[in-house]
């Protein structure tokens, strides 16, 4: 017989200035190692985020998790902190992060994982796009 | 050494009308639960529709599950049903089911479940797209 | 010499309910017309609207029309009305209009245009997309 | 008859920071007119660039212009200069450009003019996309 | 006073192989014109087809033109002879014709225009995608 | 506690054209299993392929596979031999293979995997695309 486990994600964007560099590197190491993305004076992406909430869908409602809810929670946790912000120097939740997409996917589940977690549903994953052509996921 | 297990996916779509609302509730109830969604004069969707089966593909033809024969089965079984239709009134599988994506993706699970399951092959998911923000999945 | 004419476009977007139906014309006849979109229980779509305004950017501000200001405009004006309504029975501004995508993008454009007035730019183009294969264009 | 004029379009992308500000007025006046793009630590995106080119294709080739070479000229001309950069601080042909979508389009047509102009053909329009929403054209 | 013209637009698709290739030049020729477009073995595309037609909604209907049969003739007329055919070889209203989008879509446009050309509506446009970042447009 | 487990992708694309068929069956046999896909003088498609990555990031970059190398290795190794080609008369590593995308999937893996495969990463799967509707995925 079939489970009663679903699914269910919410897709949110931001727009953010970033910058793959080490300070106690070199500009030769970082440019090694960074190339064009470490350009001293930033450059930047709309990032797509999509969250993923996994559990059972309440028998009353249908609803795993209400979407509006996820979304109004992706805004106040994450976007609202990222969106039109330099992720090297205006995030406080990213201090002392190299902003790589892999640490800032790992940085958002951080921000998101207490507020996803009932006896019915714990959030899944975190998968953020950097451009249409690169992007991670991660599962906490 | 490296499987022979593929995952092959097929997209269809169905536009349709629905609403979130319980009879048993009042109207502040259902606005209060459903928002927007429980307007009593219906909104819709055009809804996407991702079915995934998992096998061996058959050594002499390179086919894990024809598509063209995937299609039509989605087609048949699922969609043709929905299409232009309204998921509250309709549809007979999905009478007595409150419409929500997570709910509506389980009952077209149970629809193609049957007609995916051979010595080679099996159904893996259903993914149903509401809007290009909202989506669930659902694995049986 | 090259002008100062840009175009400057803003995408919104609604979820709703129609119907394509005559209440002077026989089943039948609508049937035979409109085939399935008359279906008497209504049907969906998610609907992409693009919103786009002709003129001369301001030297000052690099900004032909403030993109922030025109989402907020298309959302006042036209989307909120349409949001998870029903086209044919919930629109103050599409009473007694037959709810064709031709009819709808003619009644938005009517709407947006006072708003979009002055001594440098223009409301150019309303195009609104019922699915991602079906979409008109309207230029007053 | 049918004319020969034809409207080809090849489209290329870049990653860039930039920030909407004037140095002359205080951060007030910024901020209440750009709002969050004023952001002093700068924002970006993932930029999207559509350049038409109408002309007479060649009757020996079938080619109005070779999208090859038009890859290759949009490139050396405009995407390399861009990518990676800081739209405000680092791109030569865009100094004492106010970036916004409006101004860099117009900055973008001015650089490929010159080339793109022959007998047969020349340029159409420039479509800067800086997100999936908000877009401008520019047509000279 | 606004006017009553409209435009619509439907998309289609089909996947086809093709080569760019003179019978009447050298190898190297065609390797020098048209790169990796010549390989003699044949490459292909999922070609997206845009068709718009240009009018005045019927005022019974609100329709300019039917989308159902505006779908049935482009496909009777255009993409069932094209598609997972080779553009070269299988196509008698491609005959003689070398297998540019230019081309091709002329092509396409004579194919269509005899058939939408009444008092309230004629053929405006003919747009081919051959990848997401090239295409063309034909107005007759 | 999290792990530091990160899932990586890149897209990437290929323009090919192919045929299903075997030598051994006879012009019906073919037809009637792969109907027009069997088409004598082939047809094509726009290929995507992600490829993605399973590791821990290093925690001196924030990369666990650095995206510029998995760029140039997928072009190296995979797309490169299969743009503008043949798949089934012009690709040494197809060689055999009836090119089914379950099939160049599979042998896609087989040409990455050696080459992904560290103490900190190893190949996670292969997502390919052969139309916007239908697509495979392998996991070795």
């Amino acid at each position: 017989m079939a489970s009663n486990i679903v699914y269910i994600t919410r897709k949110e964007h931001f727009n953010a200035a970033h910058r793959l560099h080490r300070a106690d590197w070199t500009d030769e190491q970082n440019e090694t190692v960074f190339g064009r993305c470490a350009n001293k004076n930033w450059h930047g992406h709309n990032f797509d985020l999509y969250v993923t909430v996994k559990g059972t869908p309440n028998p009353d409602t249908g609803f795993l998790f209400d979407l509006k809810k996820l979304k109004v929670l992706i805004i106040n946790e994450v976007t609202d902190h990222l969106d039109h912000k330099n992720l090297n120097l205006d995030v406080p939740f990213l201090e002392g992060v190299l902003p790589s997409i892999e640490n800032i996917a790992m940085a958002i589940w951080a921000r998101l994982e207490p507020h996803i977690n009932s006896d019915t549903c714990s959030l899944h994953s975190v998968k953020l796009y950097e451009t249409p052509n690169n992007y991670v996921e991660y599962f906490g």
